[in-house]
């Protein structure tokens, strides 16, 4: 068939993807959807209900919430009527959504979708400009440390399915203010000096100190008082009794009301099995603007996982971003997962077959015949047809005459062939024959079983569940 | 808890999410979801391999694919780097992705996701700016009109798999083509007509007749003699007579060729069982510039549907989009269903429950006691952890006394209450309760079995499948 009208050919267009993202095929995309649906059924587990929002939103609704990030904020062109921008996590637009519903009190909702940031990609470190995030929160005005406790235990209980060995590091975003503060930062500092303190995880003690004291003005004395602090970490029960024991820094109420919360939060962790998962560890700071309270960060550990990936996860407790769209505010805490990342670890752990998944099927029909073989189309659609009807996943040559040998090699990786011939046709019959890659001679000289047709879908449901479906 | 530095109040964003544009939530989220297994369920029947594609492209690679409707793209705005636009269909992402995997000669894909058009938007017939496609296409040099039948195939397998009644109006672009030619429609004119006669499916001939002459310059008598030809339709076989019974018409090459693919694609519909479905209808025109061969839209028929929605499934087949990317064009056939439409009257047709879901469980576990009751937040957590380790979705109050009857009222539509009392927890046992909404008076007196804890997975794990989960 030819194309009317063909329109130009236009081999100035690059064909690649735009900068830090790219396309998911085959198993890639099988294997991604295969982490959404272990993490969502965990969410599900406890209470979390889906909530899907706009790929953009109103710019304003962005505007303010992300500190220094803000500059990696897609906006869309102006073409008249809203200026939008790309979403850059699920926070915000989970946020925007609890304002708007002012009759919902309390939710636990979970949204996975992809996210936008303009940053320097680093693909071969899972890091993209377009990636998933699947989130879980718990908004409402519930006792304190309930569910921040559940959420941690989720995150215990999402790589646990994934069986992923990870640490989680926990600090309290009003410790860190307190202790900023006894330290002698000035309240206008406090956000600078903690965007500079959360570089310690990349970064040496050095290099940090040299940020505050050169970039944020920080005097040398204070700087190392800081540094006393944010370099320690541990278990915590134990950092709740180092930092206890240390009377200047128990004086600040925000510490002060931080370690409560800590005390309250180790008692419920212990009791639902995580605490021994977790370490405290003042270094942890989190760049965003609007967490409040606990804040937290997934690592890997465990033999011959490649370090440079970065922390997996990551959440906190933000009760003020509500606030800012309405004038009831909700406390909420959550935490999200990167999933690009644990994808790259997956992948890396499986054993990749070479050749590129290109089609899947669990029957392919074959014709063969003799000298009067005229490719038997219409019978092996009607085939097709008989399987389709039931369910079972089937192809065929989109041939008149296929060859042979040219329908077997198509057929790679497909566990039952049904094979037409005119004479068994005639009688009702087709052969029925399960193929094994490991054993091509035996394939080739096994002519099948002869079945009916009217057994045909039963025969293959039996041989499947016997042979096992192709894998996803 | 208190917030540090909140940030300041912003009563001037508007809390609305951007025009066109909607959120999706818990049951809604949860039917869509239903929506994509169903079709993707049947895509994977035939072969199908998923693809996931940026949101944005290249903008070039979206130029001069829309015809008039270009004017529709949203673009990205130029922050230095690539010019980018979202995505208008999935048919150009997978032509762009098979232009770049030149090694890839056949395949079967579909997506499942968003696309954006800046039209004015229907909220309530189910048009927006931001919606869902489903799309299912075959590339590949095949023999002519197999893979277009498996894809009509396709179509008629996921609305029987929908429970939805539906015709498919066919066409044939070379037939359409010639057709005009035949009639006096000067060749730079034919993709103008043809955009006026696709709005034959709302508009009456003489407002069609109309625009042709006054804004598209046809005389009259051109306009006439397409009306003879563009307002018949019919089965495909008796069409197919009536055409080739013209011999002006048939003396055209296009329409030879059309009605070739035609006879071919009809047996095959039959062998299939799908044929009887099918209408062919020279109204169709379908305004995509990029289609080639035969065209379709699905509409729903039987009683009681919405007739506004308009088509839920429109496709066909576009030989030369591939070849604008590269100098290996691959022929390719397709469908794309519009979720959101199909949403919209999956969702006409439920029973729906007033409530706003904002939880969801299959156990909710409640404290009980009397005037020592200290609320037995740990216990509760710890039956929790229990539940969750068996992967049964569990809930309980996140407060340290919750009253009982907020316990109760919480736990609305819950189907099994796991409930705490001091005395049955000394003696290693807690009392399972069935909830059943239609007989509150019973369920207040039952006080429930008493189980011990050992056995509690297992009983809670009977009772659900006795009294079934939580629907989701």
């Amino acid at each position: 068939m030819t194309t009317n009208n063909p329109p130009p050919s236009r081999p100035g267009v690059p064909l690649k993807t735009p900068k830090g993202t790219r396309d998911w095929v085959g198993r890639d995309a099988l294997l991604r959807e295969h982490i959404f649906q272990t993490i969502s059924g965990v969410f599900r587990c406890h209470g979390g209900i889906p909530l899907d929002t706009p790929v953009f939103e109103l710019r304003d609704v962005l505007t303010g919430k992300y500190g220094e990030d803000s500059r990696l904020i897609y906006n869309l062109e102006d073409q008249g009527g809203e200026l939008c921008s790309l979403r850059y996590d699920l926070t915000v637009p989970f946020a925007r959504w609890l304002a708007m519903h002012r009759n919902v009190k309390r939710i636990k909702r979970y949204q996975i979708a992809k996210v936008y940031r303009r940053d320097q990609p680093a693909i071969s470190r899972g890091r993209f400009r377009e990636f998933y995030q699947c989130d879980f929160d718990i908004a409402g005005d519930y006792d304190p440390m309930i569910p921040d406790a559940e959420i941690l235990r989720v995150i215990v209980e999402v790589f646990d399915a994934l069986q992923l060995d990870i640490a989680i590091k926990l600090n309290h975003r009003q410790i860190l203010d307190g202790l900023f503060a006894v330290a002698g930062v000035p309240e206008e500092k406090i956000r600078l000096v903690s965007s500079a303190v959360d570089k310690l995880d990349k970064a040496i003690w050095a290099d940090v100190k040299k940020e505050m004291v050169e970039e944020k003005g920080l005097s040398d004395e204070v700087a190392d008082r800081i540094g006393e602090y944010v370099r320690r970490s541990g278990g915590i029960r134990e950092m709740i009794q180092i930092l206890k024991s240390d009377s200047e820094l128990c004086g600040n109420k925000n510490v002060k009301a931080g370690l409560d919360d800590m005390d309250l939060l180790v008692t419920y962790l212990e009791v639902m099995g995580v605490a021994d998962k977790i370490s405290f560890d003042l270094s942890l700071a989190r760049g965003l603007d609007y967490y409040s309270g606990p804040i937290y960060e997934v690592i890997l550990t465990g033999k011959n996982q490649p370090s440079q990936v970065g922390s997996i996860a990551a959440g906190g407790r933000y009760d003020g971003l509500v606030g800012m769209y309405s004038k009831h505010p909700i406390p909420c805490v959550g935490i999200s997962f990167g999933v690009d990342r644990i994808f790259t670890l997956l992948d890396a752990r499986q054993n990749k077959s070479s050749s590129e998944l290109t089609h899947e099927a669990d029957v392919y029909i074959v014709a063969a015949g003799g000298k009067d073989y005229d490719g038997l189309l219409l019978e092996r659609m009607a085939v097709a047809r008989q399987l389709w009807d039931a369910g079972i996943r089937s192809e065929f040559a989109a041939k008149v005459k296929p060859k042979l040998m040219q329908q077997f090699n198509d057929s790679e990786c497909v566990p039952l062939t049904v094979i037409l011939g005119q004479d068994e046709l005639a009688a009702g019959q087709v052969r029925l024959k399960v193929m094994r890659a490991s054993d091509q001679e035996t394939v080739q000289k096994d002519r099948g079983q002869l079945v009916s047709r009217e057994d045909l879908v039963q025969e293959v449901k039996t041989l499947l569940l016997a042979v096992g479906p192709q894998q996803e």
